[in-house]
C-alpha cells in the first residue's frame, strides 16, 4: 500500500516524521468522533481533516476500531483482555473480569481517560454515542458476549452498567467504605454480580 | 422561634414574599454546598449569603439535610421511600428498591437533577463531596442500612454503585438493549444484585 514518505532516515519502523502525522490523525479522529459519533465518521473524513491520505491511517492504526481505541486512550486491547479473562474458564469469568476492571481503574492515568469519556457523555450526546458504539461494538463482543447465546447483548449491557457504577462510586463520588476497600475485597463482592449477568439464568 | 415578617397578607401557609426568600436560600445553599461540601457549610453561612436569618431557613426547610435535598432537587424523601421499599419484607427489598430507582430514573425531570449531580461530581471535587455526604448520610441509613448488621455501610455503597451504573448505562450512554428494556425487565435483572448486596452473605 502506498504511503507518503516525509522523512529521510527510515532506520526503524517508526520514522521521525511519523509522530506529527500520527498525532494529527488522532486529533482529527477525536474531534470527528465526538461531533459525529463513531459510525458517522469515515477514515476518509479523518484523513481529510488531518491532511493525510486514508492509507496512512491504515498504516498506523489498522482499523477504525483501533483508531478509536487510541483516540479515546482506552487503556487495554479488548481482544487481549478477553484472552486473560476467559483463560480460567467459564466459572471464573466474573472474578477475572472484576479483577481486570478494578486493576484498570486503579491506575490513575487509565482511569482518567475513561472518566473523561463518561463526563463527556453526560454533556454531549455525540460523545455518548461514541462511547456507546465503542462499548457495544468493540468491548462487548470479545469480553461479554462469548458465553451465553441467551441475550448476549443484554448481558453485556448489564455487566457494563455494573462496571460503570463501580467506577463512578469508588473513584468519582468516593463512597465509603467502597472507595477504601482493597482490590481483592472489591473483586470478591462484584464478581458474583458479573458472573450472574454473564452466565446466570435469565429471570 | 422569631421569624422575619416581610409580607402583608398572610392568608395561607405560604406568604407572597416567601418565595423570594426561599429561592434565595436555595441558591445560596447550592453555591455553598458546591464550594465547601455539605459538612463544611453551616445554616448560619447560608443565611448570611441569602440575607436572611438562619431561623427562617429552619422555618422553611426544617433541617440542613432537607435543605440539601431541596437544593439538589433530589426527587424523593429517603424516609418515605424507605417505608415503601421495606413494606413488602426483607426478601423483597431488592425488587422494591430496583422498582423505586427505575421509576425515579424514568421521569426525565427527576433524572436530570441526579444527572446534574453526577456530572458535577466528575468535574468538581466539592460537588463529589456533597453528593457523597448526601448519599452516605441521608440516603443510605434509611434505605440501605436497615437489614444487615454485617457491613451496613459497605452494603449501602455497593447498592449505590449498582444504581449509579444502571442510571449512567441506561440513560446517559444508552447501552442497548438495556436502554430499551421495560421497567419490569430491568427490575427483574437488577433486583437480585441489590438483594445480594443488602442481605446476602459477605464473601
Amino acid at each position: 500500500m502506498a504511503q507518503p514518505r516525509k522523512t529521510r532516515t527510515p532506520r526503524t519502523g517508526r520514522r521521525p516524521g511519523d509522530s506529527g502525522s500520527r498525532e494529527a490523525i488522532l486529533e482529527a479522529a477525536r474531534a470527528l468522533f465526538a461531533e459525529h459519533g463513531y459510525s458517522g465518521t469515515s477514515m476518509r473524513a479523518i484523513g481529510a481533516a488531518a491532511g493525510v491520505d486514508a492509507a496512512l491511517i491504515v498504516h498506523f492504526f489498522g482499523t477504525k476500531a483501533r483508531l478509536l481505541r487510541e483516540a479515546i486512550q482506552w487503556p487495554f486491547d479488548p481482544e487481549e483482555a478477553a484472552e486473560r479473562v476467559y483463560a480460567a474458564g467459564r466459572h471464573h469469568v466474573g472474578e477475572e473480569l472484576a479483577r481486570l476492571v478494578v486493576e484498570t481503574w486503579e491506575s490513575e492515568g487509565d482511569r482518567s481517560a475513561i472518566m473523561t469519556l463518561l463526563r463527556a457523555a453526560t454533556v454531549e450526546p455525540a460523545a455518548a454515542d461514541m462511547l456507546r458504539e465503542f462499548m457495544q461494538n468493540e468491548l462487548a463482543p470479545p469480553l461479554f458476549q462469548r458465553l451465553n447465546p441467551d441475550h448476549p447483548e443484554l448481558r453485556a449491557s448489564l455487566a457494563t452498567a455494573q462496571i460503570i457504577g463501580l467506577g463512578m462510586a469508588r473513584y468519582v463520588v468516593r463512597l465509603e467504605p467502597l472507595a477504601s476497600m482493597t482490590l481483592d475485597e472489591v473483586v470478591a463482592w462484584i464478581a458474583p454480580t458479573l458472573q450472574r449477568y454473564l452466565t446466570g439464568k435469565a429471570p
